[in-house]
């Protein structure tokens, strides 16, 4: 077995006991009979088990950023794009189990992680957003008041937020991909009730 | 002193002690120093750090809704009153750091909070938005497709991430109120920009 094959076995591992116990109550001696290995393998590639845990969500996020932009690529309506990153983002939370528990509960709760973390690989992800809201307005679709950076926040919050609720919720109770799509629509035509088109309205008859 | 107000200087130095050192750093006795009584006085009111935690939560947030809804009730307008919510959260954020602080970083840490507490303060909050949502639909102004339970995710998840990205951000470069309403007129009217009036496109000249 290749280095880089164990490397991500202990990743693997370590996501899955993180997701049943939890990072505190998690021991490295356990994500090492989970994968297979010895004790003493899994410190040479980590340090500790908050390092385990920060290169678990780099490695995670680094193939969904990787994927995710592979498939914007091929849709060219910033409209569609801004669907189709509620759609992923929620259809991985939905999909993954174990990486969602990790993502949403546990890392928020290493002291380590919020402190110390310089989260370029989180900004990226947020800058997908930016990039299809600038985008939207040098096409003039989007409104040019909008100021991507904080729209990316705002976007991702919401969508943190339900993926929360989702994992949480105690039954099944909501089409993730009803919700992405009723989310994106939420934002690219906000709440009010759409008007009828004028000329409905007036000239017939 | 009388014992509610001993309750209310624990907490408020409580806000203070955990603002600054965190909470996983903090200790009883800096508590109890910072809020002028002896260390003893506050195992009368408090079980231990994650008790003091828990009810500082409970009674901001207990006033922070108290306050709300009787602002809440002066508006008509459903539209008028998603603005004042965003307004109103964002702004608390902005005027006390030390609970934001607690709420946004020092909360999210807490193994026991995340798991074990029933937080019917936070759904207490969140329902102020999903009547909202529900007033707007009743009164013919928002979509009825949307579901006000998730309108309420949606909101407060945008809200959250907002707040901890103010708080957050090393130099202060927004404007609270300005980002209030900007991201209010956002789930409002969405992103798309404003079509021009059919009057305007057509049938002239």
């Amino acid at each position: 077995m290749r280095g880089e094959e164990k490397y991500r076995m202990i990743l693997n591992a370590a996501k899955q006991v993180f997701a049943m116990e939890g990072f505190y109550n998690s021991k490295v001696s356990e994500i090492a009979r989970e994968a297979h290995v010895a004790d003493g393998t899994i410190y040479l590639y980590f340090k500790n088990k908050d390092d385990i845990l920060i290169s678990l969500f780099e490695e995670e996020l680094t193939r969904i950023i990787r994927t995710l932009k592979t498939e914007l690529e091929s849709i060219d309506d910033p409209r569609d794009k801004l669907i189709k990153f509620c759609d992923n983002h929620l259809t991985i939370v939905e999909s993954d189990r174990a990486l969602a528990e990790v993502m949403q509960v546990e890392l928020r709760q290493s002291n380590k992680f919020m402190r110390e973390y310089k989260n370029k690989h989180f900004i990226a992800y947020l800058n997908i957003i930016a990039d299809i809201v600038a985008q939207g307005q040098e096409e003039g679709i989007f409104d040019d008041g909008l100021r991507p950076e904080l729209c990316a926040r705002v976007i991702f919050g919401s969508l943190d937020e339900l993926s929360t609720f989702l994992i949480t919720a105690k039954r099944r109770r909501y089409d993730v991909h009803e919700v992405a799509v009723m989310v994106g629509k939420m934002f690219l035509n906000g709440m009010l009730k759409a008007k009828q088109p004028a000329e409905k309205d007036t000239g017939k008859g």
